[in-house]
């Protein structure tokens, strides 16, 4: 994994921007819980269980053909700094690379589809596009899931459902999930009102890291609580009529804002790129803060010559352990602070591109 | 004055930035004092003697080929706007041009002289030299002042000197003073202390527009308080002495940062850049502040390929009489602000030509 990232440079689907409705859906996402008959859960199995686990995925996975050539990013024997790329390029999550032994990611070759083995379950299946194509992960998620089941034999009970470590995944053990950029709704003060309605119909609001990490540049993931006694197909349609109802309330606030106080919001936007494309240390939050005004202007047509993706893609750029891959060492945290900001004007076309810093190109295929 | 400066554009040569220690010292200013022997004070005089002492102004000029050619800029039937650009480019006071009626301004080609008709005296002989230029600014005001002797008769008493309407100017009427950019000692926090002192030794700190304006940018105006029972090259002695610690102090403080916090001094410049060359409108005050922090950065080396003397003449540009000059008409302050920012961009070679109000170029000769 190490090698392969460090030389090459390749990224997920998902960051490549575009899908329907992308100036607001970042991506979407659906995961499915599930476990192997007769083995403790990964937190209560030993060492030797995990290695069987793992062995039996690596195992499903290359018997199946219908999954698609895949890759086992092992996460033993691995730098945490690598192991961070996959987290925050959304491949995996912050606990299931914390203590890698036994664990492992194998994932397809445009990083759609996810395999964790032995986070919080013995494999958790991810589907993530980007734009909002709710149905197309649940499709995508399904179809792994059932060319494993030709192989791996799950925990499954007839009354409960799938089993899983957590009880609020028993069931389907779906979680599907949309990312949703909201500059406008916040810039009108109407974000709190709107997530806090959504808490009501059940759905949890996350920052853009999932679980325990906060909302910056007004991005939040948006996904379903519980699964238990939901089909799958009524999880995924809540889930989207939701989102649906969010993305509407943006779009008004964008055409309220560009209607009414469009000068001001091109002053911003222009403000926030000429500081991106100036400054000379950036923290990542102050980063991500300027990023979602550059994207809002480019999406509003206020930003021309700008292609989304590219500031959908240097929003994972700009994470730490991406901007240590960029430098190709680890980095304190004012050497990254300096080195955020040489990679961010390199990616906006601002800097000499022998400036500083590797001449990383932008994604590319393997 | 209208016409000849809404359609050609030239500026005073101070502004044209240079001179001794310019990277510090924006400019040196002599004023004299003087009024007519047997006629009352501008303020307690008639229409018909106002009149009297500017024919006697105009005709000793004209008799004067040594003053050099001249223009009389009159400022009765001149718009006010017109008028706010003299004051602007510092040839004159704000008090100046408030009631236009018997007033006038005379200056040479190059502004470096101008003769203020009935302002708070009968005559004002003020000269203006980029950078640290005190001696030479006394030896062209003094020069104006013999040559206008000649064919004056100034009111002149063997104790007290020349007299004046204000006691502070009685003596030689001289008020002496250097314009100063002091944007590392304010950065370090020693501007209060050091322009504390320099209250202490009997200079005067003002605003750069003069008595009761701020200091906005980091730019101060200091000057000698009192004229009686002082000669002239005491007056002036004292004021670059003290200007010179000025200097100094300031040299001491850039060096500091320059050693300690280069890279902290280089990101804030440069976001100030990013912000002056994409912000779609903009205070004057806030345009100073980052004129300030950009001046800083030429003049430091760190932002190269700008000229230092563009930042000088900007931060006369974007006051907001030349903002309506730069478009051609009379703006509110909302449009003032939006075209301020077209100004900045255009200067700074960031907006296409083509983009936004008239392509008034840089200064130029008539």
């Amino acid at each position: 994994m190490a090698g392969k990232r460090g030389a090459g440079r390749y990224c997920a689907l998902w960051m490549s921007g575009g899908g329907p409705e992308s100036d607001i859906v970042v991506s979407s996402r659906v995961r499915l819980a599930r476990n192997l008959r007769g083995v403790p859960f990964p937190h209560r199995a030993g060492e030797e269980q995990l290695q069987a686990v793992l062995g039996g995925v690596r195992q499903a996975v290359e018997a199946t053909p219908s999954i698609g050539p895949t890759e086992v990013l092992g996460l033993t024997g691995v730098s945490i700094l690598d192991r961070q790329l996959a987290v925050e390029e959304h491949l995996t999550s912050p606990q299931h690379i914390q203590e890698p032994s036994g664990k492992a990611l194998v994932v397809n070759r445009d990083r759609s589809v996810c395999i964790m083995v032995n986070e919080e379950d013995h494999i958790r299946i991810q589907a993530i596009l980007p734009g909002f194509q709710v149905d197309e992960a649940l499709r995508l998620a399904s179809a792994t899931d059932d060319a494993l089941e030709e192989t791996v034999d799950y925990a499954f009970d007839e009354n409960l459902g799938y089993l899983s470590a957590c009880p609020t995944n028993v069931g389907t053990g779906l979680r599907s999930s949309v990312m949703l950029h909201l500059p406008a709704l916040a810039a009108v003060n109407m974000l709190g009102q709107v997530l806090a309605s959504v808490s009501k119909v059940g759905l949890a609001v996350r920052g853009i890291y999932g679980e325990g990490t906060e909302a910056v540049g007004n991005v939040f993931q948006v996904s379903n609580q519980v699964t238990m006694g939901r089909s799958e197909s009524e999880i995924v349609a809540h889930l989207k009529a939701v989102a649906r109802q969010i993305v509407d309330s943006e779009r008004n606030a964008r055409s309220a804002i560009m209607s009414d106080a469009r000068s001001q919001l091109e002053d911003r936007v222009y403000r926030s790129y000429g500081i991106l494309t100036n400054a000379r240390m950036i923290s990542s939050e102050e980063a991500l803060k300027l990023t979602s005004d550059v994207k809002l202007g480019v999406d509003l047509g206020l930003i021309p010559d700008l292609p989304p993706a590219l500031l959908t893609a240097l929003s994972v750029d700009i994470m730490p352990a991406h901007v240590q891959r960029f430098v190709g060492r680890e980095l304190n945290a004012w050497e990254r602070d300096v080195f955020r900001a040489t990679l961010i004007r390199q990616r906006l076309g601002a800097a000499d591109p022998e400036s500083a810093g590797p001449a990383t190109g932008a994604c590319k295929e393997e």
